[in-house]
């Protein structure tokens, strides 16, 4: 078996604005001090959100720190014993669940999938089990392998699912970190979390991570907090229109951009915002998009209509690359503009789309309450919280933007294509 | 028509952990130097909440403090356009809404009914209206009869019912004060609500206070806020338990306390927690229970159910003092303990009040959409919001406490007079 | 030798609003729900700093259990190997470094001296090894005499002397927690100091407390914020102003208060801020400073004159109690009111003393830089740092203080008799 | 005179982590929606701190608007009376006060001094002036040239000298922001000042601006916070490893970098961290420094010396490239590396520049005292508080980097050429 022997040696701090001091081992700092991390540092947590809170530069790089934090919490607050060794393998899987995403984060994601036939968990798995961090972790004396699967939430001891569940479930060290860290940068005002009561009372029951009934308030404002967000910034319109934006462009320049034909995860790790950025400032066939977005000249929200009933028809409509494209098609041309003035937006579409998105879908979490002898008596989530339970919602968003001397043309034209929409088009669940 | 010339002269300010700087007026610095405002100093906002949260120790002096400073960011940020005269009523308004409270706030709320035919809100009135206050409200130019009205709501000015409402609505200042500080001294964790972002888009509809559709989630959050406070604090069965070991006191010791037989409103104003809480513990009669208190020996709980659905019978059973004492006989019959060791704890109870509770009945607050013209169409928050309406739930808890000793027994008999309680006994919406 | 089987066992947690989370073991939650220490519910931190700021209700209570947590964490980041048992003296120790305080804090401290002989520490010392508290500490396998010296910075071992130095010395736990809590609860807008920095950095030298010379920007900003918080808070006048009132109350009552003439530490523990007020407001001798203080008519100060520089002069007179007396008979004369209308406050006197005032005397901290072979060289503070070395100031106010009616003649004739004070009266160093 | 319609039309919010919510006029979100300003989102405000803080990833573009913000607070709590369209210029002024910032914030100063005869300051006049900007300034009723003169604090208006002292003096807004926001964002832990303190303090004295003696507290806090961020950021050794190394890049690149050769304020608008971080990257001679930097791969510092006293020779010597030039070659030399190999860092020194430093130069704010008839007399700042004295100091660093494998050898040749360095190397006040 492979073995660490800096895994316990502490390295130093580094100072972070939400948790203070993190403290680092000898390991982590050396993994910390590869490309693969370092990258991280020039790739935004919430691209497009800082046209909306101009305090949200914040950084995936900040946020791994965050998680590699929070998972060491969890992991020596369990009421059970964990070597050294697997305490550090949570730890290092935390740090590097992230190492996977493309330039601006999610939204490279279906081009991932399309040229390279990964999305970002898979490229994840592929950095750190064979780009040259896989070495660097190997010199270590971890295994690159078991590594990579525990950062996309596989633990390799069957017995021991909840090592995996700390990096990738329903309440994981991601989302915990996430949920605080964009309200402080974006100052949006919701995500105070008290994660700490959480982690706390955390246990493990069946070999899968558990909650105490006791953290049921804050697990629930923990979902709360998760879907404000999504009102607030990932779904807000102007973010939405510089994503718009930004994947227009590098759809326009996609054949210049060589990240999409790489070969080797090492050729990936050449790519950040700061590049992908510029390349598409260079691109005349891209350039002018970026030039608008230099001066903040975003399109705009001509129609908005949103779904809180699965609307079967509506979803297979829209998962079809065709059928949207026919209905541009045909807004356009009873607005009487180019087809190229109109986009259609629906966050779970294939080519804008939003991983979290999934993610609002059923939640179940194992929440246990102690009997006075102590036994412990798991209890679902849903049944326990009617908060939980409506915020389990399903919710999908159409709408249609255009430039800004358009926008009323093209709006009349979306309702007449797509409906009447209600007067109020806020986000509510 | 009374007017005031130092409703617009500034007089310096007041530093608030919450707020910053509160400025104040000549007329609201005169007004906060009288008994009346200062005794608020000597009553706690949440009496018991400290045995669970040691930072705790706010009292409602800081809170109307902290109110006024909300209801003039409201009235200086309504479209509407206000006289300063006008603006200072609301804030005096806001200022003194609080000045009726018995020590240790509602605790001594149904003693004040039963002796005094007043609630806390009628004692404000009363004091306001005819104390020595209600002269230094007419020196400064204010009528203090107006001004006790407004100070619970009312509004002398029909077309104008926003100005109470700002004081005492579904989303008030006093509620918007309350969840933030409560929050911040006890440390919480939840309550970080954004309620400048609801003050800032509030407006004036038919008269009524009104709300933009865009401050919905800061409304979600302010009532999952407030609710999330009753399960964290108010209904925690730990301050609960105080309570009730104070109220416990008082009734074995009503005969010698003077404050239940007042005449003038100034005989109140002499009664503060420090009084009650020394003549407690001089008087034989309530002593130990004072001794217990000082030394954290506290009730503890044997037995608790809640109830989701309206249970009709239990309800009309637990309004009756006579009923609930039966039950308590009967438990302590079976318990083979004294009927004074066994006490039946109902929020809603005449005899264990929390006014809170009632709140959470119906909210109707008017939420409009702007459409394109600018025109505002009224909307019912509860058909835009799953989570408010799920809110909107009824909640009851029954709880036995006993000593520690009889703990096991005492809830043995509970649980065969008042049948099986589920496992889960935490709180949950 | 005595050893305990709780200090290890973890109980569970108690929420602060500024470190989050503090865990408890048994043995300390069993010691926190004593008398002794449930008592400092009821002594205010800051007693008369509530009227300049009103969010200032602090208690000692939540003040001690933040520097036990501190404690803590100084002791488990020590690169020092320490038992669990020496750990948890350590923690028991902060816990009951202030079970001596009478009511209202430092307010007492003359008369305790004057008629029990004993200061506020003496009293602490007297209570952990006699009261009833000593036989609770010794059935949780510790020694009450040995925690009681450790309580006042004396180690038992003499090879270990920094295990005092982590209660009592220039940068103790007690002055980091509150200089940080003062301005948690004041929002006096200093003393964010990044305590972490220097518990981290903290080592031994030959047997004492020392500080890593990275956290010299600690060490200063930790001293200013200190000196900021007796100009804003302690040194406030009208802060002092209600101090000294409360004062004068005292004296008129103290034949009437039998805390004076105690014989056992149990009976010192009855005495609290609500027992003392409300004596206080009961005696016909002192009954009408309390009421102006209820309405807060406050003295008011109708001279000041800082001393930066010793003058020897002015201490020699000023701490005889009788000289003070004459200079208060003589301006009172002078300016043609009885002469219990005039106070002479000076910090340093023995009648309204300040202990914190001795504290501003030479700081000796020894700061140590490492070589690159890891050797530590002690060098020190006032040496390596000009900020510290001029904040080492000599500093001392002489006040007179009058009723409002009387400002102006008692300023005069205080300046006749006490000579001319610079216009700028503003407390600097 | 030209006049604006716009001035005082309120336009929306933008929401900032520190301040809440900054209210915009439809002046300012028209201004703000130009390159010009919108360019400052892709500048760095700490360019390299990034390296040792994670979250210090903030941007010039919310500094300004916190700036604007501020400088709205100052205006409208001055006691005078200033009419909208003057408060709406000073705005305007702080908005606009940074937009001639190059890339990576200070790092590109010496160049364009070197290059286009301008430092930063007279980059944004020019900018204001005669860019596309100024058009849309002038189209909102104000004029450019004076605008562009208030941005670096000239008020065109010599009674009114104040007016250009909001923007540009010894506690202008710049600073206020700053110090408070790279607080925020590093969580260095310190710079929490309380600056409406002092804002809410200012007065004007013989047309300038001053501070009552009251915020004396706040001004000494917010020195000692700015020179807590020389030590904990500006100066600290691996930020200015990150700086020196960006700039050796620039160096090896600055012939095919056009920024360095624009004609018109326009093309300077092209340039920004993005575009030049992939310049830099793409460019052969430059790309290997920016692979190391991508993957930290830092200079590490082998020498160290503080200067406290002005070491003439010393600073006569630094400021020429030539005898620094030949230092270097020396070391190399002794060191038996390269001469690449040893850059010599001195933070006054015009190829590694910092512009603050020269600030730390003498404060002279005015500083006022009222009388009690109301008179304000001006007095001296450094006269009032011997802690702003102490901080005039006078402070210089050199320092030697070279690679992680030379560290040893360099660090013994600098010690031979530039002389023993005391143990403690901390820098220190």
């Amino acid at each position: 078996m492979i073995q660490s022997k800096n895994a316990n040696t502490y390295w130093g701090f580094i100072k972070d604005p939400i948790y203070g001091y993190i403290r680092l081992t000898a390991v982590e700092k050396t993994i910390i001090d590869t490309l693969a991390v370092q990258r991280l540092r020039r790739i935004r947590q919430l691209a497009g959100a800082e046209y909306v809170y101009p305090a949200a530069n914040h950084t995936r790089f900040e946020h791994v720190l965050g998680a590699m934090y929070l998972a060491g919490a969890v992991v020596d607050n369990l009421p059970i014993q964990l070597s050294e060794f697997e305490k550090q393998k949570v730890r290092l899987a935390a740090l590097l669940h992230d190492v996977g995403h493309a330039p601006f984060s999610h939204l490279f994601e279906p081009l991932l999938l399309k040229y390279l036939n990964r999305n970002h968990e898979g490229m994840s798995t592929w950095i750190i089990a064979e780009s040259n961090l896989a070495d660097v972790i190997r010199k270590q004396g971890f295994d690159p392998s078991e590594i990579s699967k525990l950062a996309v939430g596989e633990s390799s001891d069957s017995e021991k699912r909840f090592l995996g569940q700390v990096i990738s479930s329903s309440f994981d060290v991601d989302k915990m970190d996430f949920v605080v860290r964009d309200s402080y940068h974006t100052g949006a005002g919701y995500g105070s979390v008290d994660v700490f009561r959480l982690i706390y009372t955390m246990d493990v029951l069946d070999g899968n991570l558990a909650a105490d009934i006791t953290a049921l308030p804050t697990l629930e404002s923990l979902i709360l907090a998760r879907l404000e967000s999504f009102r607030a910034i990932y779904f807000h319109r102007a973010c939405r229109a510089v994503q718009m934006m930004l994947l227009k462009a590098i759809d326009y320049a996609k054949d210049d951009l060589s990240i999409l034909k790489i070969n080797k995860p090492d050729e990936y790790l050449e790519w950040d915002d700061y590049i992908v950025w510029s390349k598409l400032f260079e691109n005349p066939k891209s350039r002018e998009i970026i030039r608008d977005l230099s001066a903040r000249k975003l399109l705009k929200c001509a129609y908005e209509k949103t779904f809180f009933v699965k609307d079967e028809l509506a979803s297979n409509v829209f998962t079809k690359d065709s059928v949207r494209q026919k209905l541009e098609e045909e807004i356009a041309h009873k607005a009487g503009v180019q087809v190229d003035e109109v986009s259609i937006d629906v966050p779970s579409l294939p080519s804008v789309p939003y991983h979290y998105a999934m993610e609002i879908g059923p939640i179940d979490i194992p929440i246990f309450s102690k009997t006075h002898s102590g036994e412990k008596i798991a209890q679902k989530i849903t049944e326990l919280s009617k908060v939980v339970d409506v915020l389990q919602v399903f919710m999908n968003i159409i709408r249609v933007y255009t430039s800004e001397q358009y926008r009323e043309q093209v709006g009349k034209a979306a309702t007449e294509v797509l409906g009447e929409s209600p007067l109020s088009n806020a986000l509510s669940y």
